[in-house]
């Protein structure tokens, strides 16, 4: 199931179902779509072929983890976008869509990225005036629904951290928190890197001249470009709380340690007291006179017990009780 | 109550007050101001049907949490500024104003943004020579407005960083310092956010000839540059003092720490002696020599206090007591 | 006392000691050097109807604390530069002199700038064929006057910061100390956004063409810029030396706790000894045979010395103690 | 063993195995490729006098640790690229590749670089088409080889910084994963370095025009930089693992101290009451009335022991226990 | 000994070696090479007027701490650089040399630099053809020279961190070794800054046009330009080591005392048995069964035995002792 769609569309109404059954080209207002998924490196060939795709970009849009590009090639644009999806607890799933695009074609191939197009497909073809733009206004379709991708993943991840942000100034992060934290910046590193990729690609997109792309098509790009900065935008966003909470809670530790350093000595010294007297008295000597006073155990006593309420007084004064 | 102004100007007089109630244009010398908040899809699409506003940038205005920005479509120029006010607490309440600007027309939309245009109206309205020269100097004034309003927040947080810094020298910052310290460092990271990409905003308007802004308008628009540069300057320098405190504190801490660990070991020191001198005495043997001695116990004070002051006068010279 | 000058310089030679008082414009080969401090907002307006300043540059100049700044405005410069001097304890005095640059005019505007300009015009008057350059140059010698200002008290600073930095590779800093490196850091860092603008100022004049600013005065300014270059450097070496301070003081003090605690444990354990074999030997069994022994007391002293001297000689070894 | 090949081709097809036994210069449409290893000072004097190398560039050539440049010399190009190979332990094995790239010569000189350029040179002479694009595909084919070498190693520093990330959130790292960390942090910012250069030495190449460089060339040294970058994108990636994990470690560790600081208090707490209480019994006054009692030991036993369990109870609600 | 050297040279040879005797200009083809070490500003004054030097460029020469540098004034270059060499235990001496570079003249101001420029001049005056490319050529071979001189200091500084960073790995850094961390640091810090700048400087040369500099010496300044961005490199390098090896040994120290805490925490739990179950016994009631059955000393002795036992395992078992 490697080719899902091969497509002729003329003044953006379709006109042939399965281009490549056939080999006639497309002529003048009409162009081809065709789209791929995880496709062999002979059909990649035939296409090419058929399409003269530049082979660097060929071997690009095989590469299972290439970063997002865009790259010109003589009279073909050539584009890598990285697609994510939630995956299993906090992790994001990463998948690849590369795109070539020429004067009267679209080649889309997909690897790993769930999300089909057929649902976009649909909803373009409802809209000749708007697939009759050609390609290049496919293409732009096509990365709006990508980079949108990203939003319901920030949407679950900006929660998450905003309520570890709630919970940080109330509680200190037990260690499970602390590691989930961890998990949580590996995968919005992730994202931070991908996303400036996009970013990057689609300003390229925007603002430099590519072939096969109408400069009608730029503000399009540019609103793309404009969403996907925001991505990056919120993604560092996050990573800034998380990082915010792991100083804070830092030294919220390092202050608790310390109070109970405190009250740990205070409590010592006071218990010190009888321990020491006591110990005193325990002595064997035969003489001692103290020991053999009609009241001197309750001296004792009451010396100690004045003795510890002094420190505790004391303690309490210096804010270690 | 979605519509709150549509007028209409002639050489920077008032001619019209309801200008949406017919259907003639602005003619030479005059212009349109239409003052929205929180619109409906519905309302915005007749309006962009009668001055003609660019899809993508209808959208962008009627998102609720654009980040400022400034695009040019064709002959109109479209600015999204966010607006920033005291919130509860140490938080900033941001709203937004989107601003369509075309050469006989501009259209505020208002979102969450709690300062009415009222005043600023007046007051515009007061001066016809400034009015008169047309919509991109209402622009200017608009954010030239907005920018202001950050001024009073920045004074309340400088204050408030401020004493903490004053407190930060001369006492340890609690916790619940620690966690206001947290608060403020989040709300000023929101603001760093958001004024520098009002600054890179104003930036593009005072730099980047734009359409249907006069040349003449530039000096204005760095002036609002130049302060909303101040802005995030003003916001970096007390996200640097909270860092300061935070780094000091954790310091001081430590040191702190470092002093109650040495003072508590000198003390065990020193009460370890009478304790272990004493349970040496107190031991059952038959025969222990000292313990029939006529001043032995004495003589077992005297030793014990003496080893104990040794122990205290060696700590202090060593500046553990 | 606002105006405390108003002179006006023919070929660099002064023909005229209060220029204000008649309403004749200065011709060709003269200009007017007006100098005021903390003026009003009618002074202000005064002098810009006459000199045909620009309401924003006014409005600026009028502000008490405006970054340093370099603006051109039709055929005027305006530029706002900050003096530094040393403040009471480690703090530093910010002033503010805002200069109007014309082709024929010079005006200065000093906000709780304490340095006059007395000497320095005293100085200029005495070379008439730099001051027959005109306001360029005079503008060029109240830069170098400012910047040379930030000198001494680096030179202070840097003294401070040297002893810290020599201090702490022998001794670790008190508490007192930390809050002084506090203290100086967070000067340090007002003096570096301060500084850093007016390099950015000066750059501004040295490689932008200015109104009224000569191609000749060009290696001028850059001079000057090499100055605030140079001062910027050293503010963030000493910066740089601070954190060095601070992150080695945390490190040392975390290695002289860690011995403390090690010292601590190791006694501690010598210690036990006696207090468990003394806690033994009181217990008051009817039957111990070792009580009975004739030497029984002997052998246990000797055992108890024998297991603390055991301990002593490994905690020795492995540096405990 | 220092010259490894000499070899002229003529249209992509081998026609003298052995050029520098001949004086006779490529002509048009041929091209020599000279391959070296470690070559003394006079043999690269006697290359740089038949195919005029400059000075400067046989310098570099001669260096054994000289970063990625790419530099111009009139009509040639000068390009050292680094290799690197798996070394023992973490480590990496750099080696160096220079190439002159005339318009009918390629030299190139391996210092310490451990993979020879044998069955690359077999496989571009199986494609005369190829290598009859002359020296420019060649000096591509080199990079693109060279590059391609870092993927190996990093799969391997990737495979062993994932492991330490997913051991991370399980366990705390013991101080010989401490040290690892901190050998491939060495490591990594070796390749950083390196990497990063080598990035910067393919876009000037594939940006700026060079000297014997067809701007056909062009998309394939950008492939090269396009692999390069992922590579110092990698790089960065487990660098930033390695931070992440040693922060998180830190922040573990700290709160697991306090578990146990706070768990060995409450524990002293509780022992402290028996001691205590059994120190008072154990004086020896004459008159300690409740000694005496028939079932004072018992009652005195049971109150220890409701004590330490009330003591008990209470910690475990408060969570030291 | 004011002045070094009073050379000219034509076509490379020297004509005269007191130049300064006489007052006749250099000639076509001719150029003069005067070298001062630490000159009075009389001498500088003269020179200034001889040869037209710029008075701010006069004035950088004179200072003892000018920052590197390179300025054009008019027909002539003013260049500014900084020697380093190894200082006493690990600093480095910094020194100055000033170069004004003419059409005809070379003029060199040593300040506080210890490498005289004999040997340079011996060879280059070996060298007459070099010498014949003038005062630029002259400039470059003291530049070359001036860079090279990093290099065994940074030799020294690399070995030195390159051991630090092996001992890192195997033993925790002592008092001694943190403080010699810091003053490394500073060392580095300073070289950072030093030779930063050098590469800003040569980078100006070899890639902006200057006055009396040639463009066929562009490529002998890249040289330059590259040795010295090399330097950077190697220092920045060098910091990294200091600050991993910093990061690492606070992470060992912190892991170090947890286990040390942990293991102390166990002696005291299991020492704390014997001496409350002591204490217990040591209690004098009249009525204490235990102390009167016929065993009941050896059954105590071993109920503690095997308490302590029975915790030494457990504190094994999760990895306290
Ligand atoms: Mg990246
Ligand atoms: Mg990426
Ligand atoms: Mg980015
Ligand atoms: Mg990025
Ligand atoms: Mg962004
Ligand atoms: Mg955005
Ligand atoms: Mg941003
Ligand atoms: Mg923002
Ligand atoms: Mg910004
Ligand atoms: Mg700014
Ligand atoms: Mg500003
Ligand atoms: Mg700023
Ligand atoms: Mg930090
Ligand atoms: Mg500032
Ligand atoms: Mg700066
Ligand atoms: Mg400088
Ligand atoms: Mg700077
Ligand atoms: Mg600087
Ligand atoms: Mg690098
Ligand atoms: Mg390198
Ligand atoms: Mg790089
Ligand atoms: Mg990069
Ligand atoms: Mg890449
Ligand atoms: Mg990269
Ligand atoms: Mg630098
Ligand atoms: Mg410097
Ligand atoms: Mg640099
Ligand atoms: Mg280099
Ligand atoms: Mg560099
Ligand atoms: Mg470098
Ligand atoms: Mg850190």
């Amino acid at each position: 199931m490697t080719i899902v769609a091969a497509r002729r569309y003329r003044q953006g109404h379709l006109v042939e179902a399965d281009v490549l059954a056939s080999a006639d080209e497309a002529g003048r207002g009409e162009f081809d779509w065709i789209g791929l998924v995880d496709p062999t490196v002979e059909e990649m060939a035939e296409l090419a072929a058929r399409y003269h795709l530049h082979p660097l970009a060929v071997e690009d849009a095989l590469m299972a983890r290439h970063p997002p590009k865009a790259e010109a090639y003589t009279a073909q644009s050539f584009v890598v976008a990285r697609t994510a999806a939630q995956g299993p607890g906090d992790t994001v799933a990463f998948g690849q869509t590369a795109m070539f695009v020429g004067e009267r074609f679209l080649i889309t191939v997909r690897q790993g990225s769930a999300r089909t197009h057929v649902d976009l497909r649909t909803q373009l073809e409802a809209q000749p005036d708007r697939l009759a733009e050609g390609p290049d206004f496919v293409l732009h379709a096509l990365l709006d629904f990508i980079v949108a991708g990203y939003d319901p993943l920030l949407d679950r991840l900006e929660e998450t951290v905003g309520q570890m942000e709630d919970g940080a100034v109330e509680k200190f992060p037990d260690q499970a928190r602390i590691r989930r934290i961890f998990r949580l910046r590996r995968v919005l590193r992730q994202l931070d890197g991908t996303a400036g990729r996009m970013e990057e690609m689609t300003r390229k997109l925007a603002e430099v001249e590519q072939p096969a792309i109408d400069a009608r098509a730029r503000p399009y790009f540019r609103d793309v470009y404009d969403h996907a900065r925001r991505v990056v935008s919120r993604v560092r966003v996050n990573l800034d709380g998380l990082a915010n909470i792991l100083e804070v809670a830092s030294l919220l530790e390092q202050s608790r340690q310390g109070a109970i350093t405190r009250q740990l000595a205070a409590w010592a010294a006071i218990l010190a007291v009888p321990t020491a007297i006591a110990g005193i008295y325990g002595m064997n000597f035969e003489f001692m006179p103290e020991t053999d006073w009609r009241y001197g155990y309750f001296v004792v006593l009451g010396a100690i017990a004045l003795a510890c309420a002094g420190l505790f007084v004391r303690f309490r004064r210096i804010g270690w009780l």
